[in-house]
């Protein structure tokens, strides 16, 4: 919330809002990718590749009756084709080898959320766009915009069962409710990874460690990504050296959190309306537009608790080289006392499955995720497609992946071992059948030989 | 519809109704668990294991602005603590697996559809209790109660691009609103296979290949499931023989679906009541009753199409041995024609996620699924957490699941070693740190060892 620094061209720290909970005492972060106009939480740009619908009128408009049906998902929402599928799953795959090396566990809640837990926080734009409506049975119900809450909720459920801290993670739907603008996409996934019980800075080097290790995956560098880190206590720091009001705090935090939005000019002059003077004015936006941490702690000092905090998190992150991200994330050690129990320090982030995409098609990082099978086998005569379904189901009982093909010309089934990158062809025909024998075309060498169908492997 | 038929223990066939589509003249399947209670599309009875919230009423209510928020997920859904999401995630990684194989490629769609998808068949249980509702556009909306509409509005949408046949699987959750009753859900998740464009008996072949294949997988044999298969064109033969008219058809169809809910004598006045002769009921209630393959075609005759098309399933299922399951499926060849699209000959089923885990608790076939990591790293001094950050992020990078542990006293860290089945236990102590060396602790052997820093694998 306060004070931007960049140690270096591997550190892009910037001390920005965290926008969802109520904040602790200690830093948070939010990693983005540069170019700016993806910096919302969801994504405003379409993953290409999936078959979207966020036009703004779909060419066939169902209703009830009618004779022909939209063939479109939902305004707003994807379907996944085969295609499309396949760049989720390795996404996601991802997302979860790295959330394994962390030794976190997953878990999951409904899409369908109690409103109650969404509209504690009135005035953010996330209680704005809630996807909420009511049941059949009079109950107020969200489509769920963020997963926290829920996670918030399982945490207090299970009580002092659990060995704390706990470290989850999920990946999961999240949607909004706003009028639709050309591509905007009302659903999106995101991967949450969340600790509670740690409320040492320790959690928020943990949570960096596991984006750095992501991105090192992908082979996203630090030429690609940039962090900004935000920390409440330096914010409060700096209001303490000018001696402002602590009743000014979080309207302080408010306005600084339209950095970025709104120019320099227009937050100094919201600053002084609430009663700032001009000299602490300008101390704040120093702090915010300083780029790196010796020069923080030297208008600071080296004894305030902000700059030691932010100082241990970015020796623990040293460690890992490249450090820049699409995510947003930070502490919410006061999430659990809004929901009527006692607090336990959490702290967490989520990252989307759009802006990424994004960024690794525009670098050329996506892998190669055409379809791939292992083997076709193909009966040459109706006759043995008896023999032809029981070669397949033995290799399939091996693990191969089989597509076993009827009805259709050796020329198809070629130019369809092809498109799926299959790796052999099996022919079943007549004369070899008789002798036990299967005919086996390797088809990257279009080697060819003759099996004993029962020692096909 | 007609004809039940069970050639061996193997083979239970029952000739029974396909609840959900327009059904085309092929046969259809239904493999169920026997228990008959569990025998609906969405499973009645909750997963023990599941933090569900399928009471009556729950301990808090939620309210607006209420200070104690419900800890429970919505009615009738659940959370998934990580020993549940540990199971799911076993569950489907079994359907994941099966679907590979079987050269399957995997779909998704939003759990949110138009309406318009589903009120085509106005009466049908599905349709009375839709999760349905209007969204702040005026727009009816509904968390979908299953998934073939939406594969099917998918196919349409990509039209003559794909080639046919498609074989496509998805999993997802399906919802549905009913009035509660004591540990009723809302929510289930099912596994779909589905394939287009194949018009000839290999297809319901191909997906009953797949069901054995995942039960063989699973441990589950043929004394613990049964296979229900219905033919409409068995029914057709029956008809034919005794000159039922034609427009009677889909009534008989109606009434002898009732099979199982009603008795034998229910059904026969029932049928004798739309005009049919007593003749004509005897005959069909002796199909009905039948309980092998030679005696329907004993009594049909064998040139009967109906007949040959099951013995030629048949036959491609007797090559796979066990053949019991519990789900549903079958062919909806005029589908998309109620879509306004071109017909494609379309064959699937749905597979839920509820009963085959009560299915494999009763049998005691749940394989061991707690929580395994390979190492702790434990710094024994505050000192060393920088070090024992970097020695935890090296073995991550290595594909290690790595829990760094601070802030607890040694015998907190053996304990949780344990209940986290760790694989070793690697401390990080300032005499050893000096001279550049760790000390690892294999805790199933409890040997003890010093390894350098550098060189832990």
């Amino acid at each position: 919330m306060a004070a931007s620094a960049s140690a270096s061209l591997r550190h892009h720290l910037l001390l920005l809002r965290r926008p969802r909970f109520p904040l602790g005492p200690s830093p948070t972060f939010r990693t983005s990718y540069l170019p700016r106009r993806h910096q919302r939480l969801f994504a405003s740009a379409p993953s290409s590749s999936t078959v979207e619908n966020g036009e703004p009128s779909s060419p066939v408009e169902p209703s009830e009756g009618a004779s022909v049906v939209d063939v479109n998902p939902p305004r707003g929402t994807r379907d996944f084709a085969p295609e499309d599928m396949r760049l989720r799953t390795w996404l996601f795959d991802q997302f979860r080898e790295v959330s394994r090396v962390m030794a976190f566990e997953e878990v999951d809640f409904p899409v369908l959320e109690s409103e109650a837990l969404f509209i504690r926080k009135a005035g953010e734009e996330i209680t704005q766009q809630l996807y909420n409506f009511q049941d059949k049975g009079g109950r107020r119900v969200v489509l769920r915009p963020e997963i926290t809450p829920s996670l918030a909720r399982l945490v207090i459920k299970q009580g002092k069962s659990v060995s704390l801290p706990l470290k989850w993670f999920t990946i999961g739907q999240c949607w909004r409710y706003e009028r639709m603008t050309r591509g905007r996409r009302r659903e999106h996934y995101q991967w949450n990874m969340d600790i509670f019980g740690m409320p040492k800075v320790r959690a928020e080097s943990e949570l960096l460690q596991a984006i750095i290790l992501l991105f090192e995956r992908l082979g996203i560098t630090s030429s690609d990504v940039g962090i900004r880190v935000s920390s409440r206590k330096v914010l409060q720091a700096v209001l303490n050296m000018y001696s402002v009001p602590e009743h000014l705090f979080t309207e302080v935090c408010v306005i600084v959190d339209k950095l970025g939005k709104l120019t320099r000019e227009e937050i100094e002059k919201e600053l002084i309306t609430i009663g700032l003077s001009s000299e602490a004015v300008q101390g704040i936006i120093e702090v915010l537009s300083l780029k790196s941490l010796p020069k923080l702690e030297e208008v600071l000092g080296s004894d305030v608790e902000a700059v030691a905090d932010l100082k241990k998190m970015f020796s623990f992150a040293e460690q890992d080289g490249k450090l820049r991200a699409i995510c947003g994330g930070g502490r919410y050690d006061r999430l659990l006392s809004t929901f009527g129990s006692e607090d336990i320090p959490a702290c967490g982030f989520g990252f989307g499955d759009a802006v990424i995409v994004e960024l690794l098609k525009e670098k050329g990082l996506l892998p190669d995720l055409s379809r791939q099978i292992d083997d076709i086998v193909f009966p040459l005569d109706e006759e043995l497609e008896g023999p032809a379904s029981s070669v397949a189901s033995s290799l399939r009982r091996q693990g191969r992946s089989v597509d076993l093909v009827e009805d259709k010309r050796l020329k198809w089934v070629f130019k369809h071992a092809e498109r799926i990158n299959a790796g052999r062809l099996i022919l079943v025909g007549k004369s070899e059948w008789e002798r036990g024998m299967v005919r086996v075309k390797i088809l990257s060498t279009r080697e060819e030989f003759e099996v004993k169908a029962g020692e096909l492997q």
